[in-house]
């Protein structure tokens, strides 16, 4: 039985609180979050007690694991305290905006050898898996080209989009992993951004993108296309897409039901796709945890490293660069 | 080069006499119809002459092939006069409506050992023939259900109704003959049938139903359901499944696009399906004038046999006695 | 909170005893199974405690709920029971097998006044679900035909076979009740039954059929086809198909994945659907569960009631009745 | 009656001078072809005589049409040999892989004021047209984005790939004109490009790429995605998806059945879809010449002009000055 202390109880903090109590290995022991309603609400609906600061969570000798899904500014302060406490941690995606923060709280923690886990969510999706797997057992022979359809179902507010770090960092950085998860050890060396204002007006105040596409190349030449948009009013439009030498593979979206209809206007049409990633990737989420308890209490070492963390991040940085210069831009992970 | 003398320039004439001129093996000799605007408007159509009389075209020494595709009441007198004559024969089913007429037409023309083949255009069908080549190479294993639905898009008017013979002689008989197709060797021997009239007055107006659904056993005891109806507001639905020991496969409906819909009402909106029989199996009557052109001129056997039109009515007259009986009708093939 | 006895900790006892230790409202207070070490297992998962005898644990004046999930033998018995005690019941399909039993049970329980309602678990799934509201609100027009294929994806075991009450008992039930469920207040007034041995020899040993075919008539006339079978190998084909004067409706399969192959052999193959039914009506049988603690504890009618149990039963031996004689069968409800 | 001089006989004039000779509006008067055994076949399947110099049949008084589907580098000779016969030309894409030729041409011909259309197929697919006339319609609202998949079945040979001209010359040209048939008077003004060998030692030979994804951006901020593939196992894949506010439609590959396929390994699986361009735009050529007819007929404005060449070269040019420099290029179309 392992027990958490889990930081943030927004949207994701609270679905995270719902399956460690529901995990049959874990216990939630804390709730922190600086927005105490919040805490207070999650706490109640899982019976688990608030405390007032990070710290007493962190630090109590009964926790074992630090569950990190508060703010991103947050997740750095936290993996250090973790690390230091010598507890296991689970730190939600990105580690950070800042690459310097990230690169110094890797020499911070390295010598304590916690392990660390990145919330890349994606990499659980059993359909997503089953094209990892296809393309390792070579089932579509020689990879030639990687392309990611990501678009959420309806633009953040502009206090979310204030803190996100820009389009690249908060919503592409998903994709970047879900790419470099595909490739394994052939990695992405080169890329391209394009970035349109097309539907919100507060991602034009906070001079963000809200509509893009990447071209990247691997080492090995595989060429990788991800499109990302902020709004798509048929649902949480996921696709993945693998093509070789020897055939494709398609991660196709899903939706709740299976019902279709046939009238005088159309055929075959089908109930809307999943509204948004709690319910696309209930399954993801679930399996993330219970391969993380595993790590954890087998003494594994971590499927989703920081360093995947970091390097998702250098992916965005390097994006932002060709956004920045309209130029093909070489990827440093130096 | 074979050429036609072509009985009958409505609908399905119309569409016949294209498929004729267009085949580089054939020549379009005469058109005959008593309705004259009809002969006339096909005939300018494809610049062939009208003939006056049926019997003209027929004894023509230089028609090779007589194609019949006129009202049912005159199709037994047609081939009688083509037998007769020593021409090839086509025949749109059915045969005709009364089984002894048929019986009587069979001793008639038998001796005049002419090639006839009736007019299933279903078994031609790409897709319907994939499933009767899958189930004879043993890919489904063996066989145990057949599913068959079967679907107008709109009931025709009184006056055809009139003359149809019936739901079950008019419509179901291309079922009972597709049943027949996939059964190969296994002949139908039981039939229960279910009627309603819940669509058209005009039907009502006849007696006729508008509304079925079948089950029929073979002698390996497989049992086939089939489901018609005389109007489907999406278009012509025409599904084949068929169920074995090693899995399904389903010949499903065709669309005219491949266009797919996503908005915030539906997902993967397909255009209609087919609007009816001319649209939908335009590449299997091609390929089944194709077939019998080569039947002829190679002086093979015809594939689908006088005996396959009987065989067809006789299911037909089976479903209808099990539908005044309220009784599970054992078939008599004699 | 509402504190559960459940009878029966076989496969769908398991099922159940999970979902109502993860229901927030509810407390597992007790599991009986006449096979102890069933009962221990169940238990142990669930850290319950097991009771030597049911009326212990029905007679418990801390118990909401009796819940039955033990085998159909059992049923009449603990209802009687349950009922005597005042408790809620919630029961497994069938009530019983012969429908004798079934009357007298109704007759001594129904003075009591509990709630009971029967579990048909296929009136839960969205997708049906679906269907039956477009029926209710018109979208389909006019009701014309019901379609339903359902196969398990392997035969039972002769120990099952022989208690089971045969196919359309055991198995058809589920969608003689589903077929009633979209009909709503259109009775079932005729039904014709076809069954073949075609699958398995431990059927063919206790007499029973492993394929079968079914035609029903409402009084609204309405005409409904079932196809059933104990095999199919490409998992638990579980399809519902309305169709009406504006349109057709499917409720088709779902598989746990979205992926799709392509390669030189085929296209759009997808992953296989799920196996069964606790797979494929996961969601099901949690939401079934849910309204039920909402009746109990809001005191509402039970949606799917003793009667309906009861007309599944009379639906299932008319089919034998038709099976036997040949015959179109007129329903009989008395 | 139009009478017809087509240049060349290869795989898509042989094609050409099938459509030419059904149509009911063609008179196909003669063929040429430098190769006089390629000729000479199409001429006897199609009953016309060939002619031993282009020079003779594009200036025979009765010829009302020239359509020029033989090799690249003859296409502006032609043109101009026709324009200053006062012909109508219709003239497959490209028009030459030399922008100066282009240009010259353009200047030569502007004069003689002859009907001028390019075969860029792709715009008379029925499905593509759905696409295009949704958008303009303003079903799928603001469009945001366009993401093209184009692969081709399998490599040419060495010698095509010599006078090809280049990929994207060859076959991302007709991307590019699907991007600007869909954005209609939304010009394109940027292009990012990337290529791969992956497939083909002849590619590799001559220096070109085999696999090739491009990003582009229209001036109303549209981001447009392209993939190519000149090898894809599975068939001629073909996709054209367009994303706006309102939702998305997608124009889906196609199958020559419709049969599914439902096993122990998988489920769904279809037969492998069109194999390439003459199966797959067989409807699109078919239309492509009928409008072409009725321009020439109705006097008529060309519909696909010579702008629409020269702009879809442009854009490849500017591809492979992207491909060149590592840069995003603005696209200059003086």
């Amino acid at each position: 039985m392992l027990n958490f202390a889990l930081m943030g109880a927004g949207r994701i903090g609270k679905m995270h609180a719902k399956n460690i109590v529901m995990h049959s290995k874990c216990n939630l022991s804390y709730i922190f979050d600086i927005n105490q309603d919040l805490a207070n609400e999650v706490a109640k609906q899982n019976k688990v007690n608030v405390v007032q600061s990070a710290e007493e969570a962190i630090n109590d000798k009964d926790v074992d694991v630090v569950f990190i899904a508060s703010a991103t500014p947050t997740h750095v302060d936290f993996i250090t305290m973790a690390a230091k406490a010598g507890k296991a941690i689970f730190c939600e995606k990105p580690i950070d905006l800042d690459i310097e923060k990230v690169n110094k709280c890797f020499e911070t923690i390295k010598d304590f050898d916690v392990p660390i886990q990145i919330g890349f969510n994606r990499r659980y999706d059993n359909s997503h898996k089953a094209l990892k797997l296809a393309k390792d057992s070579g089932e579509i022979g020689n990879l030639e080209m990687i392309v990611i359809t990501s678009r959420d179902p309806e633009p953040p507010g502009i206090a979310y989009l204030q803190a996100a770090g820009g389009f690249f960092r908060d919503t592409t950085i998903h994709d970047f992993d879900l790419s470099r998860f595909i490739l394994g050890d052939d990695p992405i060396i080169e890329i391209s951004a394009y970035g349109s204002q097309l539907i919100s007006d507060e991602c034009k105040e906070v001079g963000d993108q809200d509509t893009a596409m990447f071209i990247m190349r691997s080492q090995k030449d595989v060429l990788i296309h991800i499109n990302n948009s902020r709004r798509a009013v048929y649902g949480y439009d996921q696709r993945l897409e693998i093509f070789g030498s020897k055939g494709m593979m398609i991660s196709n979206n899903q939706s709740p039901t299976s019902v279709q209809r046939f009238n005088n206007v159309s055929t075959l049409a089908s109930d809307p796709i999943h509204f948004f990633f709690i319910e696309r990737y209930d399954q993801a989420y679930k399996d993330e945890l219970d391969e993380f308890v595993d790590i954890v209490i087998e003494n594994k070492k971590p499927t989703v490293t920081f360093e995947d963390g970091r390097n998702a991040l250098i992916l965005a940085n390097a994006a932002y660069e060709s956004f920045n210069t309209g130029k093909s831009v070489n990827v440093n992970y130096k």
